[in-house]
This record gives C-alpha cells, sequence and structure tokens, in this order.
C-alpha cells in the first residue's frame, strides 16, 4: 500500500495560509459544479428517460454515479478560466460539462473492461443488470446491463457537449473552444480503441505505454481541461502556452500514479479494486518493470502475465517482482520529476488565485492514494 | 416476401418528367453527400486511427461500412434545406454529417443486439473481431470486436457534430437547428434504451409498440432531418409545421415498413436477416398481431414468442399466424393511411423542387423492400 508521508513540499511561494484558503475554495467550487452537473442530468433524465420504471430507475442510478466523481476535470478547466477571467456562474457550468464527459467515459469503459466496481460501488453496467433482474423482465440481465451502460454513456456524451453549450457563455467565448473541446473527446474515444489492444501478455515498451497513458487519460485529465478553460476566458497565446505544458507535465504524472495504484493501491481509498495485474492491463509501471528486469525476472514477469488465472498469492509475487526491478521507484521518481517541471513553469504571468489552485492540484495529483 | 406490385400511384400532379427528374438529382445528391461524407471521415480517421495497423484496418472497415448507406437521412435533411434556401455545398456537408450519426446508431445496435449481418455484409463488431483474430493478439477476439464497435460508434457521433458544425454554413443558421439536432440525438439513444425491453415475450400494445418506433426510428429518420434542414435554411414556421406533419406521418409509415420488412423481408434484398421473430422484438406487427387475434391464436403466437429456440418451420408458422390474425393487412393499410396524410400535407407552399422530391421520398419509405 502507498504511504504518502515521502510528499514533497509544494512550491516555496506557498505558504499555510495561501493553502488553506485554496483548498477551501476548491471544495466550494467542486460542490458547486456537482449541484450544476447533476441538476442539467436530472433536466435531462426527467424529459427523456420517463418513460417506463426502468428507465426512470436507471437515471436515478446515473444520478448517484455522477455525484460520486471527484470533479477533477471540471476544477482545472475552472482554474483555466479564472488564469482569463473574473468567477462566472456560466463557466461554473460550463466546467461541470467536462463531468459529463467523464462519467460516459468510465461507464462504457467499465463495461468494455467488464470491471464489477467504481467509485466505491458496483459499477452502472452491473446495477442496470441487477435492475433489470428485480424487474423481472425476459432475457439476459448481465446483457441488457452492459447494454444499458452503453446507452446512459451515449446519452452522457451527447449532453455533455450540450451542457457547454448552453451554460450560458456567449457563442464567440465557446467557439474558441471548441476545437480543443473536439479533439478531447476524440482522444478519449481513440485512446480508449488503442487501449483495447494494450495487454500485458503482449508488453508493449515503456514509451508506448506512456503514450497510450497520455493520450488516453493525461491529456483529458488535466492539459485539456484547463486549455479549455483558459481558451472559454480568452487567455493570450504565451500564458496558453504555459498551462499546456504544465498541464501535459502534470496529466502524465497524474496517469503514472493512476498506473502505481491500480497494483499498489488500497481499494478501500481508490473506490476500485488494484487489479491491473487481473486484467493484465499492459500499464506503464508493467512495461517499465519489463524493461529494466534481468533476463530471470523478466521470464518470471512474463509467466505470471501469461496464466489464465491469477490467485491471491501469485499477484503479490507478481507485485514483489515488479518493485525488485526497481521499475515502482523509477516510476515514483518520473511522477517527481514531472511535478518539479510543472510547478516550475508557474510563474507571475499566471495569476495569483489559479496559480496557487495549480500548485494544490499538481500535489494532489501526484500524491494521492485515492 | 413482399411484392411491390399494387403500390398506389402517387400524387396526381406527379408527371412521369418531373419523377424522372427528381430521382436523377437525388441520385447525384446521394453520391454527393456520399463522397463528402466519407471524405470527413477518412480525415478524421487518418488523424486519430494511425497508431497501429489494427486501428487502421479498423478505420478501412468503418470507411467500407458508411460507404454502403442508403443516405434517407442525409436526403430529407438536404431536401429540408431546399424548401428555405438555394443549393449550397455547405448544405451538403452538413446534411451529410447525419450519416455518421446513423452510422453510431447502427453500429451500436448490432453489437446490443448480437446481429451479425448488416447492409449485405458483416456487422461491423463482427468484422473487427476478425480482424483482432488475423493478428494473432491476445484475449478474446469476440470481446475486442463489441468494444471496438462501440468506440467506433462513439467516434461516429462525435464527428457528426463536428461535422455539422464545420460544414461551412455560419454559426447563425448551425444555431437555429441545434435544438432539434440535439432532441433527435437524445431521442435516438433514449429510444435504444427503450428497445431494450422491448421483447415480444412480453407483449407491449400496438400504441406503446408504434410509440417507441416513432420516437427511435420514425422520428430520427424523416421528421427530425426534415426539421434541421428547414432550420438551418431559416424557413417560417408555418411551412415548418407541415414538413413536422409530413415528417410524422411518413417516419412512422417508414418504421411500419421496417417492421413489416423485419418478418417477411428478403435478406437478399434488405441486407440483413428477416430477423425480428428470432430476436424476439416486440415490433409493431408482433403486438398487432397480438391484440388482434382471438385467443387460440393468441395462444399460439405467445408460445411460439416463449420457445427457447426458434427453426425455420416455427417460423413460417408464426409469419402465417401473423397473416391470419389480419395484423399484417391491417399494418398495410396503416402505412397506405400515412402516405396518402402525409402527400395531402403537401400544398403550394411547399417550394416545387421539395415538393417533387418529398412525393418521390414517401413513395419510397412506404413501398421499398429493402
Amino acid at each position: 500500500m502507498i504511504r504518502n508521508s515521502d510528499a514533497p513540499a509544494v512550491a516555496p511561494a506557498f505558504s499555510t495560509v495561501d493553502r488553506e484558503a485554496t483548498e477551501v475554495w476548491l471544495a466550494q467550487f467542486r460542490a458547486d459544479a456537482r449541484t450544476e452537473a447533476l441538476g442539467y442530468l436530472r433536466r435531462r433524465c426527467a424529459e427523456h428517460l420517463g418513460h417506463s420504471p426502468l428507465s426512470r430507475e436507471l437515471a436515478g442510478r446515473l444520478l448517484d454515479y455522477a455525484a460520486r466523481g471527484k470533479y477533477v476535470r471540471s476544477t482545472f478547466a475552472y482554474v483555466g478560466w479564472l488564469c482569463g477571467a473574473a468567477d462566472s456562474p456560466a463557466a461554473v457550468r460550463a466546467a461541470a460539462s467536462l463531468e459529463l464527459l467523464h462519467t460516459f467515459a468510465l461507464v462504457q469503459d467499465d463495461v468494455m473492461d467488464s470491471s464489477t466496481t467504481r467509485r466505491g460501488v458496483d459499477a452502472l453496467h452491473v446495477q442496470a443488470a441487477q435492475a433489470h433482474r428485480r424487474s423481472g423482465l425476459s432475457g439476459s440481465a448481465e446483457r441488457f446491463g452492459e447494454s444499458a451502460g452503453i446507452v446512459l454513456a451515449d446519452l452522457c456524451l451527447i449532453w455533455s457537449e450540450q451542457m457547454l453549450r448552453e451554460s450560458g457563455l456567449d457563442g464567440a467565448q465557446v467557439r474558441r473552444a471548441l476545437e480543443s473541446y473536439d479533439s478531447m473527446r476524440t482522444e478519449l474515444a481513440a485512446g480508449q480503441l488503442d487501449d483495447l489492444y494494450n495487454d500485458a501478455r503482449d508488453v508493449p515498451s515503456f514509451a508506448t505505454a506512456l503514450d497510450i497513458a497520455r493520450r488516453k487519460s493525461g491529456n483529458y485529465t488535466v492539459r485539456r481541461p484547463l486549455e479549455i478553460g483558459a481558451e472559454l476566458a480568452g487567455c493570450e497565446p504565451g500564458l496558453l502556452d504555459r498551462l499546456t505544458g504544465y498541464g501535459t507535465a502534470i496529466g502524465e504524472a497524474f496517469q503514472l500514479r493512476d498506473d502505481v495504484l491500480g497494483i499498489f493501491g488500497d481499494p478501500a481509498l481508490t473506490g476500485k479494486p488494484a487489479d491491473d495485474l487481473h486484467t493484465r492491463k499492459a500499464s506503464t509501471v508493467v512495461a517499465l518493470a519489463d524493461e529494466m528486469a534481468d533476463s530471470r525476472q523478466r521470464r518470471d514477469l512474463r509467466a505470471l502475465a501469461g496464466r489464465s488465472t491469477l490467485d491471491r498469492a501469485s499477484a503479490e509475487r507478481w507485485r514483489q517482482l515488479i518493485v525488485a526491478t526497481g521499475a515502482r521507484r523509477e516510476v515514483e521518481i518520473a511522477i517527481e520529476g514531472r511535478y518539479s517541471a510543472a510547478i516550475a513553469i508557474l510563474d507571475e504571468s499566471v495569476p495569483e488565485r489559479p496559480r496557487l489552485a495549480l500548485a494544490t492540484l499538481a500535489q494532489w495529483c501526484t500524491h494521492r492514494s485515492s
């Protein structure tokens, strides 16, 4: 399990007072964004998913699911906005729309990976299967659950873009961000496709694994949301470049941390099983372990990856082998390097309030245990 | 099998010369729309699906799939446009964008229904599974195929809206149509959800089956595309109302015809097996047969629906029973009634060229055998 005791100090200019004030307003923002996202989702569901008791139940479960998010992407978008404009309820709504996009991604991902747990509860398609079973309808409940998950995700994909457009920002503001928005959505889906053949039984290079991680998750978690917020606010190109640099570094570090948690994390904290070994995900950590292993370690690693089933003792042995190759330590160093690089980019050209927020978020992204 | 020998005469004012000229330009439009949709799709795929040989192969199959469409929805959108504006390459592109939305819908539908054939070839997820098998990658080829189908469909959903926005029409024109566009996309996805529990072992009323058919397919095939085209062109409300009336009637008739073909159609013409009985789809025809049956026929119909498997002889007997209840004849009358009502709406307020096209399309939608 990961301990955070050795988390580094944040950027020097960052006083305890600043930090506490920043954490307070970020928490308030997350609450506001959650209210907006759920309000929008509730209205759309009432309009379109009221035809049967079962669809009303699915709508309720979708709302509960969306409520459980960490609102990371909307936070980065709003901090991007604050780099160029003042607080605005319309911008809160625009930022919150990214949570619906994220809901789309998670729900479909869980269907495709046959994941059963997410955000500390059953995955949405599993909940849909349970609802089907209780309703006494004919046909396969599992199949229904997967199909319902896919369709609910589609609706979130559609509604996310619609919520952005209907946020109350004017047409010219929204248009400035649409190119980044379209790229983000497409990279997200195309990245899922790459992920489908990203299987530890065919270990990719660390560089390839990192490239997929960057396109699939890093960009979409940090860099693109930040850019979208800053573009909505009309930030000038120099500032945008710095946000892109910060976002690229912290996005990669976020994904590297995710891959560490996917193998060594505490399920009680992450809300999902540490199952990247069980699903044979060819994550950055697995790829790096393969590269750093000596020939005997590599043979053992590949034998474990090739097993048809994996018991608890074998998973533990696999974890120990990864540590023994030095890959885990190397990934921690890689995370640290990106964290430092990102903090160094945050110079005085970034207004103070978003700068403090970005420093706080950088630390959370890279040193979180959930 | 359905014969079209008793197709009714079209609206009286419709001369053979008019009709031939209309068919020529509609065929030319379809060719142009296909070129635009495939060109856009090809550019997006080159940009985002070039990372591996397998994703390049999937992109090629997606393009081939999109090329095989009938371009019905884009045709209705362009005819709607011509009700208020002159020919325009930008409007052709805007109309063609609906084909990408349709590709999204078909590909995901086939995954959810486990359909294996579409447009005369293997369903896209089946093709993706074949590609996976040939590539020698590990893991389940079937599961990969389904996931790849879902993701390729997502990309088409995203790109459809992007293509509409990037069509070259100006922002004000596009904004006029976005409310209808959003409704259409949402109704389409929400209708798929309703379809998931639309199972002939729990026969709905004919009214319910027709309501689902209208929301899921009728609106999205005819009414909404027409409205979107007319709104893009800035048609006045009175004309829009008439197009909505025509679209509702022909959309329902289109779906009723689809349900007839789903049971009695010739697979060699429709490009998909006549398998609504095998999949136990609670289509309008099945629902009406249940309503019109006497008690003995109803018992036999429900016994057939309840079987775990259905051999060729039982399917044939089921078809004969449906005919015997009078449901097939009644559905033909319902199609005819909607056809006549739609033609009656097409008064002089609809400009001549789109009016002739709408008459031609009404006949095709209601009397087609493919």
